[in-house]
């Protein structure tokens, strides 16, 4: 490869190619990701009228203290798409599953909080979600393949 | 486990409960979904002012017979959101990177058709793209565990 012989910073650029059969695998977590959330949110939306994104936003608010974010930190914790939170919020205040308060100490901030309703319906939708996972994902897999998939995962996030 | 005192119709809805390391591997991969696909959005759009959703559907697209689809097909295969595939394909069109084409045999069926700019465009982004996919992914992983991760999405995505 010529950029052994490169110093420094022309390695990156450098890098060797994608080989065909490595792409194969990165299609596969793309279709496998894309599937398996298209198959949970059906089950949300048939059983609960709660697309997967509105799940995504209620489970992340319940996670934070007080039950309450920002908007930025919301985008930046939510595990799905980030664009249109702005209306998916406005949304979830219609139904009453979130309030927006203002922030005391910050004249710019707006948080986006969890209320009972939005957390009662977190609930009852969490039972169909978490069947979903493990009928659909974690059913597949014998306690050794979960193992090594998660070692697998926490390298791919690893900075 | 009482599920297994019931007779067949029960079973699915008696099924054990998820437990909590296989909930956090789930959320893993959902995360490491979220964050890597960021990351490819970010190159993408900093160095070619492609969304990776547009990337996406050009991609998608290109891999069609004669570089054609409906609709229904294109959200069907698309690997990202499907939500807002209309709009998406509206400013696709406005770019000159797709046009729409009546289709003859089928007076309802309008087809979504690559253009040779757009093919252009797709062509120049890829080399961000795969560059990125490298990077970030799966020179993270040796080619024993790539093998293996490869082996356990095809259980996920094995019907």
């Amino acid at each position: 490869m010529t950029a052994q012989t490169d110093a420094g910073g022309a390695e990156k650029v450098a890098r060797r190619r994608l080989k065909p059969h490595e792409l194969v695998v990165w299609r596969m977590f793309l279709r496998a990701h894309s599937r398996l959330t298209r198959r949970l949110e059906a089950d949300l939306i048939a059983e609960h009228a709660l697309p997967l994104a509105s799940y995504d936003v209620l489970l992340t608010l319940m996670e934070a203290p007080d039950h309450r974010l920002r908007m930025t930190e919301l985008a930046d914790h939510v595990l799905l798409s980030r664009s249109g939170m702005t209306r998916l919020v406005d949304r979830l205040e219609r139904e009453g599953l979130v309030i927006r308060e203002a922030c005391a100490n910050d004249a710019r901030g707006m948080f986006t909080v969890l209320t009972d309703a939005g957390l009662q319906r977190l609930r009852k939708a969490s039972r169909t979600h978490l069947r979903g996972v493990e009928e659909y994902a974690v059913s597949k897999l014998s306690p050794d393949e979960l193992e090594a998939f998660g070692k697998t995962l926490a390298k791919l996030l690893d900075e």
